[in-house]
């Protein structure tokens, strides 16, 4: 192993010292993720933060100078954890048969979670706020190529065509509005039968060979 | 007519004053659902919406205590407002062919206005405060419903067919998730590609005899 969690140099050429500093920046990406998620933007303040990871106000703005770097690279760090956990999670599913329903279920309870309900507290200050929207769009456009690439993986689409590419665009944007209704509430039980509905839509779509 | 547009006993039943109070009410309403679709939730404070309606903080707070009794009425306005606007548009559209296109682009569009923008800004924030949410979850079913009605009515579909029920559901939801991937950065290309598709699935649901 060359690289670990965070696509930094791997463990064996590292010293203590920068392995305590790695595991207190992954504590504190983490800790952000789950404050936004949980008590949302404003209250969200580096001090809230460092509290939740068990450090201190000084160690986190060593490592992240502003609150703004903070909460982006939060974002990504997570981001790039959860897809590559889907990733790896759907790669042991290999079955033909039931396909679509399994993606879809996994597709849209991936929007209805943590980094999901942390990421709509920040795109939507940022949908009022020209300055963090700079930071923000160049993120949000990664992570929708990286979830269609994923998407379309999953599904063993062929994304060439150009309804397929609908399609699997349409069943992000599904599973985002998904995602938002269960803000106010837990909308799991709708959003399992939406998800069988859409999965049948999905079966039209074209397909790879195997 | 026995109603204006703010529910209020209509125009011949009233005084001079009344109607200059109603006015002053109307456009405070409007201001505030303006103001959190442009400037967000913590820009938008009663003194801002005072300055935009033009009128000064004390005479809005004769007509709204708090900023919260402000925040939902003019959510609660405003959509009742646009409910009637998307049904009487509509009422003139009588055409069958192509009925499926123009309720999805009008529906998609709709999630995609001011009104959607500044109830994103107040969803979001309900969503890690328990205090507003418990105002702002009654108002939410409300639209939900209504939403849910006049697609129903306009796609002239059996929602009493539970596939169709779901897919009226599922459009509701893609509307929405393509109104937040709107926040950032004008999607409406897209979005039309989006609806081309998905009026071509709605072609499968279950309609009413004409």
């Amino acid at each position: 192993m060359t690289n670990s969690d965070d696509g930094l140099p791997g463990d064996d050429s590292i010293t203590g010292q920068e392995r305590r500093s790695r595991s207190t920046r992954r504590k504190i990406l983490e800790s952000a993720v789950q404050c936004l998620a949980t008590k949302g933007w404003n209250a969200s303040t580096v001090g809230v933060i460092a509290d939740a990871a068990g450090t201190s106000r000084g160690a986190l703005q060593h490592h992240f100078p502003t609150r703004e770097d903070l909460i982006i690279a939060a974002l990504d760090y997570m981001f790039d954890q959860r897809v590559r956990q889907v990733d790896e999670e759907l790669g042991r599913f290999v079955e033909d048969e039931g396909r679509e329903e399994h993606v879809v279920g996994l597709l849209l309870d991936y929007y209805s979670g943590t980094l999901f309900k942390a990421a709509l507290q920040v795109w939507t200050v940022a949908g009022a706020d020209e300055e963090l929207r700079k930071h923000v769009l160049p993120l949000e456009r990664k992570f929708a190529r990286a979830v269609h690439d994923l998407a379309v993986r999953l599904l063993r689409a062929d994304d060439s065509d150009p309804d397929t590419h609908r399609m699997i665009q349409a069943t992000l944007d599904l599973a985002r509005g998904l995602g938002l209704a269960d803000v106010l509430a837990d909308d799991s039980a709708r959003r399992a039968r939406i998800a069988a509905v859409w999965a049948v839509q999905l079966r039209g779509i074209k397909s790879l060979p195997a």
